[in-house]
């Protein structure tokens, strides 16, 4: 119940068309209403770019279609994370107008004016295989209206690759870091700008890497003071944390 | 050696007031002069209001005292974290108007107009125990010409105290949030609101909190997309990047 | 060896009819016999609605069915959780009125009158993909004989749809509360009841979820003084203890 | 805001004594006056027997004294835990009723007619090493009305000690167990009752005992299917759920 | 080289029929031929009942059967440990009275007359899913000469079933303890017995027991001063170093 | 209860002068005073030379010395560990026979003959650091009646240190390794001998040993099949274990 | 750019033909292009002996051929790691000199010519599932023109195996030491030998292995003072730095 | 026994002068002699310029002069490490020449013409607070007869600083890195160089970096193919390893 509702609901019992008892019962559920309320807000939010969001892995492609088309009647931009092209094609069939991105292995559905998009997120990874992460990463920031800069295999041991990005480095408003191993290029990159560095670690690597957890760790340590850090291979939550930095800052 | 600087060698060379092996010598140091025109550009930023920082536990109060009033010297805000109390006298005897902040045991020079405090950052804890950590974060964001609202105390075992809070954090262009034990506040926060949230863990707890992992844990995981995390204890961090992004927002 | 065997062994002691080295050789083997004493109270528990529980991973079909029908010929309510498809038509076979609950993946035979059932246990969860655990904690509280209600999918970061069933939350006797991720909802979920919340961590999340580690070490450092905490995915243990805090609470 | 003022509130505005604005104002704020209205079920549930509780660690003497004193005003008994002999000479100048309990390090405050107690709460622990936290498991229970027997140094290196006490232990309504090294008190206690148990793991142990860990993992993967666990050394937390039990079964 | 060989040379030289030249050749080598001679030792240990162990998961069927061969042409007995069937086939092809074990998929060849079996090995085991391990232990105590007892799924939530085998587990000369969840069992049977206990925790379990992990580090924890352990699911080294301890003892 | 009683109790049954109504009673408490039985069975094993252990760190010098005279009352030997040399002083008052040994810190009591010692216990340790644990297994060992040679400072680094030890190693009955940083020397060992080797990991070493645990997973995963491990720094279970199986040996 | 380009550039600068806007132009790209200059020392390095390395895993089969295509056409020696014999199909249709090794699972082209291999790099491994790392160790020696001899299957449990090779250990200019289980053997050869030891853990054994941690952890805590390792199952990395230490010590 | 001597004994009982049963005897210890030979050899080393080393921590000032006095009188360099100035005071007292390095705590005898210094190791550490361990690199390095060259303070956050000294690091025989926090100094200057890099973590930074863990996982998985790593902390090794490389490339 959002607030108009709420003061027609108190005019009609002033004016006396509702009873007493009436609105007892209407605003016994107020609080979560106004919680539902924070949906609408909610929603609002997903007019001014940022899209709802489907976790594939646990679902049908019935159950995605579902809640895809049902996002979708709303009129904003979709997104669905992780999802196989058997996924794909079942939800092409009903939207052709959804896309698909390899190597993220997402869907996105642009129904927002694209000219919308603003500011700069720079999204930087260290190897080809952190490509998936890092292009979901991208493909989150761009749906979410921001101009995305992609700097891909540009790993500490070769320097003057990342050193050839400087200056575009420094005009964004954002940049996410997707490095498995050892994870230094997070602080690297946080040295060079003055912006926030959000790291995604990724799973890329073996033995001692357990599997993410060396680079997460060294993430955490960094000795930038701008780098924060999301869990391991979620490129979404980079992507999606820049661009509403980057969404703040071209305000 | 910025760009016209370096136009400017290229005349002298060109007109023959500089030799071949000059403009050498010159070039030669180059990549690291654009590297400290880097450190320039640092300089720059600090008169924009970001503070040095000087991390005080490995250092004698002499040394401290030393650092401090060299920073002083440049005319910006200084900021030392995990300050004992015999540090900051030796710090007051020389400048009598650095300020001592408890519980975050920082120390503070402020030489920029305060009055160019933009924005809002809200920095929320969950119990008395993590006030230290807040109050770092705190005292990092102020410095940095942030507007700051504190929530402390306001643990998820009793909602409806943080929820009381509701409007305030929602006003906010960032907020930190510093959590011990489970370290569910940041989940809950970041459910409640639409700006960055940044998660710091604290050593709070016991047993099976391992000193922070519990938290550190918790928070990587959390399901709100708008959370990112920096170290255990790392209030410090936390303010920082808030205060960058509140900057960004505030432009 | 019940009090009455025993009473008749020392009588036909008494009276002659047997030996002090027959009674001996009897005697000797007591305390294991009073175990089995345990064993017929037990026995009597089942009676009382508690099943016998057959876990099925490290079991061929034919040897699930061969106890199953051995439990089952006892009279009372038999459960076999993890169970395939495939076994359930084994047991099918044997046994029409077994049913197989999906997504719980257990098997039920009830024998004894459901009518008996009692109180109220609540079981909640924070996502669709926690739901199989969650449906094994309601199906053993169920075969256990109390009344159950179902919360799924009201996870933190949208704490309106939890407040939502708050009232009914209020008036469980024990709440099953299943979540993975950061597991934050067993502390929201701790603070607005006054009942033991039965915390069961899943292994659902990636990267630093470290298959439900990060849940489990959260549950156990609740802020929220009545959570206890199970196995991680263990939903047979959060039903059991549930239903049987249940039944006490119900006499 | 309770059903009653809300009624008022309506009635005022039907009748026209409140503006529609004022009760808009008033409306909005009411999903967290209902939620004041919790707290004040909390203070009823105070007035059955559940106590306020001071974690005192991270408290100087004074915060524990003021804390105890707001709390003792209302009437209710009061608990505080892990206090040193020096709190409690602070608390006993204003409290002269307050009592020491050692080795639980625990302050009691009973207000509350004692008579009230009911039910039986067991509480068992495996070594001498242990009796700080079970014992603070006894207080905790006792003041919040359990009646509570006490069964120490009963580890299972010498089963027979444990077994001696076997018909204490099946009368009881819930279980305490406390144990550190490899926890298998938890299990053995578990196959021998009907009841819940309380696993509490302690910090007793070298080595691989890491603090805690062998008997947290060995407890969460006991063999017996109503067991749950606590925060390592957590004895606050087993009394509390216990008892909890106990008043739902002894009502 | 074995000290007869040893002698025989120096006696050659001392008549004269060896050169100093020749001796010293020899002799560079002794050594690393008196570590053959410590390998002829242990062909002598294989007569006494010690058998070669083949661990065959690295291996092809083809060298399996080779190094079988290879060994059993010494006439000691021969024990291959974790083999499929199709490495049984293999080896059976070449060697008729090769036998083979399930549940330990261990493969034996008896070549040594097995009426030379003395003393009293028991393996007790905790659940149904630890019975190859056990059985991998049972096998290789008795290819080494040792009577062998199996107490099979006796867990400590049912300690009756335990109890009742105290009197076989007492006149044992060494106990094989395997167990895997919370691994209580190699406590309980360590405080019921006065003979070495050599515990075995299994990978059996799920979530919390880290496959394997919370057992291991329970038994390494035992308050029962006679329980040392061997490595997760090493049921060969639990059975080998049992069945050395019973030859001591059966001397 | 041992035989004999039971057989009286079962006579006075049946010639009458015992009620069946008292044999009841009597034989209700029989499964723990066999329990009691097996105590007994203890204190026998303590004649034949098994210590009772006093473990003293949680222990007042008070509560050791009452311990103490309890169980030198028993006529036995007595051992306590990791005692403080305060501790001793209190011991030494009131037992003047009472010895202390450095660097074990642990007092014994030799109250039965010393010449029963028999065959052959070897203590090995890696590095003058692991002396105190080293020397805790040689007293227990010493105090159980076995002869023992100790073989300090033989690490993996100097081989030909250890390979000087060579026949008196291969002479024992058992072998206690203690051995911290990467706990090498008990593999090597036990590579050298055909007797059972308990391995002690110990603390000793910085960094990645992480107090122990790199010697402790290095001693699980020897490539020699006998070696046990127990606890870190547990040099007392080392030496008891290796007493007993060098009892069951000499016999 | 290196040092002679430059010097033309500004020498053309000064004559005037080139222009200072061409000049700024060039030398904008001066950093990287001096760090092109490490790469053309890097292709220096190539033609030294050291070859361009492609890691398989994450690349289809015609990423490799084309990469190893370009690699070759600058004439020096090329190692593709970890591949599939799928990949050295697809690598030998293009490039008939490719050779395959097998158990390292590596492709080598060796277009420099071979005689000029010096010095001597040991590759020692202790057993038989070891192999494939060792084998990838020796194979980038050599292709880095390493003289390499190898001793396989020489594990400590068997001490005699080992020393038989201490001759040729004794002449290495460097040892790749290549362990699994405890790691124990890296501490043992570098007690024998006074070069540099590269230690490379293997993730070969079981259970508390942990998939080669604690041969990692034995292998940084050795006691012998010259062994640096590399990660789990890094045979590549063991290889080329032991190749880097012999070629300087073979200068 | 070395060669000659094993002549002669040959020799002696060729000629009679020796009976076969005294040769027997002298050549049964015969490979442990040998090993003494390796000790000569040893001896050896230490002349050319390979220090003895004592490690204090678990040594007496007075076992430390003992050990310092028998090793000088060989002629040698001695290292002593983690030595308090106590220490040094009471080696002073003996040995007047003693030099006290702080901040490394290590004490040095310098026996040896110091004009031997030869190549090139540099050391290069993150942070002032990793000096104590970069300066044990370095003493150790120079007492081994290397030329050493310190970088301190260059940490991956600023990298002009590290790029100022590339020509120096480019000119090394071997590189020391020493770093704690997310360690990723290692890696960089891995990338600029060719020659090996010692890597040492240290335990500089707090909470996530787990004392050490952080940067002891990243530097295992540097993506630099030239870095190994030895233990947290310890300096001593990497300046161990480093002057062996440089000895090996000077020569």
């Amino acid at each position: 119940m959002n607030e108009d509702a709420l003061r027609d609901l108190l005019e009609s019992l002033r004016n006396g068309t509702a009873s007493v008892d009436d609105a007892l019962e209407s605003l016994r559920r107020l609080p979560f209403e106004q919680m539902d309320f924070a949906t609408v807000d909610h929603h609002r939010a997903i007019r001014c770019g940022f899209p709802e969001v489907i976790y594939c892995p646990s679902k049908t492609p019935e159950q995605v279609v579902a809640i895809f088309r049902s996002l979708a009647s709303g009129g904003g931009n979709v997104l669905a994370t992780r999802a196989g092209e058997d996924v794909y094609d079942a939800v092409l069939a009903e939207l052709p107008d959804a896309e698909y991105h390899t190597p993220a292995s997402a869907i996105t559905l642009r129904q927002v004016d694209s000219s919308r998009a603003v500011g700069h997120v720079a999204v930087v990874s260290a190897g080809t295989s952190d490509m998936s992460v890092a292009d979901e990463a991208r493909v989150t920031a761009e749906i979410m209206d921001a101009h995305v800069t992609t700097h891909y295999d540009v790993g500490v041991a070769g320097l003057h690759r990342l050193l050839a990005h400087g200056e575009q480095l420094q005009s964004a408003n954002a940049i996410v870091v997707v490095a498995g191993m050892e994870g230094a290029l997070a602080s690297v990159v946080g040295g060079l700008v003055s912006v926030p560095v959000l790291a995604v670690p990724t799973s890329v690597g073996y033995g001692a890497s357990f599997h993410g957890l060396a680079a997460l760790l060294a993430m955490l340590n960094s000795c930038a003071s701008n780098v924060s850090v999301v869990n391991i291979d979620n490129g979404f939550a980079g992507g999606y944390i820049a661009a509403m930095i980057n969404r703040q800052a071209a305000k």
